[in-house]
């Protein structure tokens, strides 16, 4: 059974849903004259850390990634939550890294752990999950025709990070050190998703890849997104992998999953008002579908991930 | 590692707690004038599901444990998540029926799912996660000296219904059918809980069996508690189980675990103003430690619960 046909099996069955069906990057009910937004993530071990990551940065990702959906919702996180699954034979220095890592995530991050459970498995599992609250939420849904197209941060460095250590690249420490940093260690934009709650008409994090992250918010919007590929923030360390690789730098940039950037879209009389650094990508129109603009042509650009092209290796 | 070494090794770093430390049936943070309850609890297929379960019977377990435990801390169930790890060879039907049982039991309960992620495993995995609303918290730590104990319900079923299974007893279809009723698909005490909540002391579920309930409300609120073994609710199903292995009937009870029945303290005064039945079996008094009370002797009560019990069979 593929995931696709897992997860339609389960909305036939799952009908009572929040006051926010099912869809978005966290789910959502009505508190009074708030949102309390919720979302879960489960990390396994054999399918989601590559082998250089350390227990640490396991722990670390796994508060990430709750984090960054709530986040993405514009919803300020209050709490986290874990399940761990452990196999019997998983040396204490490792679950003392995941430990720390979950540990340090929790102080850097500012939110509070709430509840842990632990069991005994077959494989490495670690669910997380958080809470969190916002007077506005940001659904998928909401882009509107005008609206520009933002991000961010920069974009690729996870992908091109992976690269490196897949294919053994020789970069020079300094580039390697930036690839990897947003590679194992990626930080959630909690602060900005805070930011974006009182402005922004969408959003989503990069987690699935930008290309795959702007085709959800097209379809769920009802919306036509055009994007420019040279305004894609990207680092010149990135630049660096994709001349080495021989390989397009901004299919390189929309392919990259696990960057937890936050993709949004707000009316342009309110960019202004943004308290961090973002960069304008395109802008949103009426019609459906993604369009990748590059010198004048238009691409249509199709939903594809990080998962359908790295382990393959198929666009490029 | 023991599992005991794995909880005081994620202590150690998890200094950032909510406004409830860890250790109660749920964690809790102050939303203004409420709390919300937050519990995770994950079912691995390997440990946790006897080969007698159906899958919905699993689904629906899933959710039972996790709303049993917001129950627990008084407050009343706002939403459901759940995290699902499967093989990659586990067959349509069988994700069918989980998919049902969670399905059935969120519309029993009347709970929304709020987010839902699925993923490939080793193992069959379910990780529940429940979210509640309450003004008034039930500590593990809240038994006063001159408090009754209560427990809702009835106990032991689980444990003889698993019994009967384990040893293939013969006992007859109507009491296999009252044993497996809770042996299979226990149902969690979220109305109860919600009644609880203006009028206990301190609360707890009985997910590892009476006994180490007990012991915990006795520790965490430094009381003494006496339960009389005589005024446990048990059964005649139960007693008939006892009598063809031999058991002591209080012992089976006391050892059941996975009963989800609310074992929970409140001054004796407030007796009469539950809308709900419920047996009461002892007393609070100062001091510490549980002890057991049959005809006149008393019998220090440790705190070995389900898992201690059962598979070795050590307490009978």
């Amino acid at each position: 059974m593929r995931e696709s046909e897992v997860i339609s099996t389960f909305l036939r069955y799952l009908k009572r849903q929040g006051d926010l069906p099912l869809g978005d990057d966290a789910g959502a009910i009505k508190l009074r004259d708030r949102w309390l937004v919720a979302t879960n993530d489960m990390l396994v071990g054999k399918t989601d850390v590559p082998g250089i990551m350390t227990p640490r940065q396991v722990g670390f990702k796994a508060v990430t990634m709750n984090l960054s959906d709530v986040a993405a919702m514009g919803a300020r996180p209050i709490g986290f939550l874990f399940s761990l699954g452990i196999t019997s034979d998983l040396d204490s220095d490792y679950i003392e890294g995941i430990a720390k890592g979950i540990g340090e995530a929790l102080d850097f991050y500012k939110v509070p752990v709430l509840s842990a459970d632990t069991n005994e498995a077959d494989d490495l599992v670690i669910d997380g999950m958080a809470i969190g609250t916002t007077k506005r939420l940001l659904p998928r849904s909401g882009a509107k025709p005008g609206d520009l197209v933002c991000v961010t941060g920069d974009l690729g460095r996870a992908l091109a990070g992976y690269l490196v250590w897949r294919d053994d690249l020789e970069v020079g420490g300094r580039v390697k050190d930036a690839l990897y940093e947003r590679f194992l260690e990626p930080k959630a934009r909690v602060e900005e998703g805070v930011v974006l709650s009182a402005v922004a008409s969408s959003a989503i994090d990069v987690s699935d890849g930008l290309a795959k992250e702007l085709n959800i918010l097209s379809e769920r919007s009802g919306v036509k997104i055009c994007v420019d590929a040279w305004k894609l923030p990207v680092r010149e360390e990135v630049i660096r992998v994709s001349e080495i690789l021989g390989l397009d730098v901004h299919k390189l940039a929309l392919a990259s999953g696990e960057e937890f950037e936050i993709l949004f879209t707000l009316p342009e009389d309110l960019l202004e008002g943004l308290t961090f650094d973002c960069t304008v990508i395109g802008r949103v129109f009426e019609g459906n579908g993604v369009y990748l603009m590059d010198r004048g042509r238009a691409e249509k650009l199709p939903p594809l991930g990080w998962e359908h092209m790295v382990p393959r290796g198929s666009w490029y």
